[in-house]
């Protein structure tokens, strides 16, 4: 069994705890936080021992109530890997903190892809962590991206990826977050950050991203065009996408118009979480034109991960091949 | 003067009336309602006289303390010009009407390219209207992207266009528009009508477009994407546009975010109902890579077409050419 210890029990971290213990060949450590909230309280409630990230903080859990198991360095010794899912650029901070342990850690896309050896999307390069101590999950719209590339670049190659990423202003539980009836150009400037990030994916892609903002908060929603090397016919492609086991290809019989309908869906079908582990992408939206390929997808920023999480702890501790562990984390996540 | 009718008093009907109206060459007969509400009572409160466009209903007005100068007969037959700005699909039934008293029509956007002899975009084709006596001046998002393309392929040449519209819902005064929080690939099929409506102005251009909707009000964001036939850096291009007298580059030193922003803009400009005529593209959103041209522009659904309505009324009447006719519109309205 894979001991693996998740520091950061947020919106990632809950997801990526629950996807580790539902695995045959992991187990939970225990889960690290910096406060006690509700969060905090539902982790103990599943079983997850509870590891303070702070030390000056630790008391505020016991003021609470709510037991905790020791502090993190204590969780990082006795694992055999940590995902980091602390906020963007505290991972970075972390990682003395892993060496310190001689742990293998895996970060999330919010850091600088500089934070790890390599960076990592099951589907696209796999084999590549072989070595790595350090590896960097990319963000939900690069797995998304790197998903839907991977295939095509295989069966027709790929002469230059064009996408605009209309992404939600916040997820649900970010009250605070905007815009309320605004739609933003973000960033003004082009290529967004998305382009680059799918380079370290894919370093030779020819691809150009431009980034929105809007009023939603459910998912984010990709237009994609991809220049291909070949001119197959629509058909061909949708069938192609299908056969990806994390690409959902949404028949037009669901009658499913947006990223609401989507999320009841998923609710529906008894997701933990309503969670969307897969690119949803809109059959009817698969379009070709001579090479150009067009679609639409929409990608769950709080789950897309969470199964490349799972992947990356196998992929770090060399414990089974590409196939295998996809095989693996699809069966046990009901993918 | 020429002597114009407005048929259809709403969004955009208001717009061409105030915009009529200001114009030296111009007057306005007046203008046509089905029935009384706050824009009729506004109508009158500017001085325009207001037929009823529905005999059965002209009692409603009297009703309402409205006074009302006739039937919408009455308004066509006086007038040299009528501008049809009736809801999506009224302005083909009309159509009857205008040719019975021999008055050339224009039409909006809404209505199928087969309302009128031929569509219209001032910057683009103001010389194809002569001879016509139906003539229809294309949609919002057709008119923003018919005004960017027409210097781009004047300049370099134009391969192919690629552009994603995220549209606004509803408009502000739309109560029951939605959605309230989703992302709607709309249409899901790809290309959206968009792209062949615009090869109603430039029949040979290769353009697809993808379209959206999104729970905001005030304006329509394009994502567009031009392959060029040349490779021109990106300042270049930026004074290009700037140079266009509908497109307002919008410098980096306004510190403008996106719609929001913009309308609060227009506001603090003094325009008219905050109306953005021109389309809103952002300067520092302007890139090139190698042939491929990159920018973010939104486009206000309510007014950009107001202008191109100005320009149609002397393309038709023949009474001015392209460069007199939108020197004197954008003259008289302030563009």
């Amino acid at each position: 069994m894979i001991r693996v210890g998740i520091n950061g029990y947020g919106t990632i971290g809950k997801r990526v705890a629950d996807a580790v213990r539902d695995q045959p060949d992991m187990e939970v450590v225990g889960v690290a936080k910096t406060r006690p909230n509700y969060e905090a309280e539902q982790a103990l409630e599943r079983g997850y021992d509870l590891y303070a990230a702070i030390e000056d903080r630790a008391h505020k859990f016991a003021d609470a109530g709510m037991e905790t198991a020791g502090l993190v360095d204590e969780l990082v010794a006795q694992s055999d890997v940590v995902v980091d899912a602390t906020p963007s650029g505290i991972g970075a901070q972390n990682r003395d903190l892993y060496e310190e342990y001689d742990t293998p850690a895996i970060y999330q896309g919010g850091e600088d892809a500089d934070v790890a050896d390599v960076s990592f999307n099951a589907r696209s390069n796999y084999d590549e962590v072989r070595g790595a101590d350090h590896v960097r999950v990319v963000s939900c719209n690069t797995t998304g991206l790197s998903r839907l590339v991977a295939p095509l670049r295989e069966a027709y190659g790929v002469e230059k990826v064009r996408a605009t990423l209309v992404r939600r202003g916040g997820d649900p539980a970010q009250t605070g977050r905007g815009p309320i009836n605004d739609i933003l150009p973000n960033p003004i400037s082009i290529p967004s950050h998305h382009g680059p990030d799918v380079n370290t994916i894919f370093p030779d892609l020819d691809i150009d991203t431009l980034g929105m903002k809007v009023p939603a908060t459910l998912m984010h929603m990709h237009s994609v065009n991809v220049t291909l090397e070949a001119e197959p016919d629509a058909e061909e492609v949708r069938e192609l996408l299908a056969d990806q086991s994390r690409i959902m290809v949404i028949d037009e019989s669901l009658d499913i118009e947006g990223t609401g309908p989507l999320k009841e869906y998923a609710m529906d079908m008894g997701r933990p979480r309503a969670d969307l582990w897969e690119n949803c992408l809109w059959g009817e939206s698969v379009t070709t034109e001579g090479r150009d390929f067009y679609c639409f997808q929409a990608i769950h920023q709080e789950s897309d991960v969470v199964p490349e999480n799972v992947d990356a702890i196998r992929a770090i501790t060399e414990s089974a091949d590409a196939a295998e562990s996809v095989a693996t984390t699809n069966d046990a996540m009901g993918i």
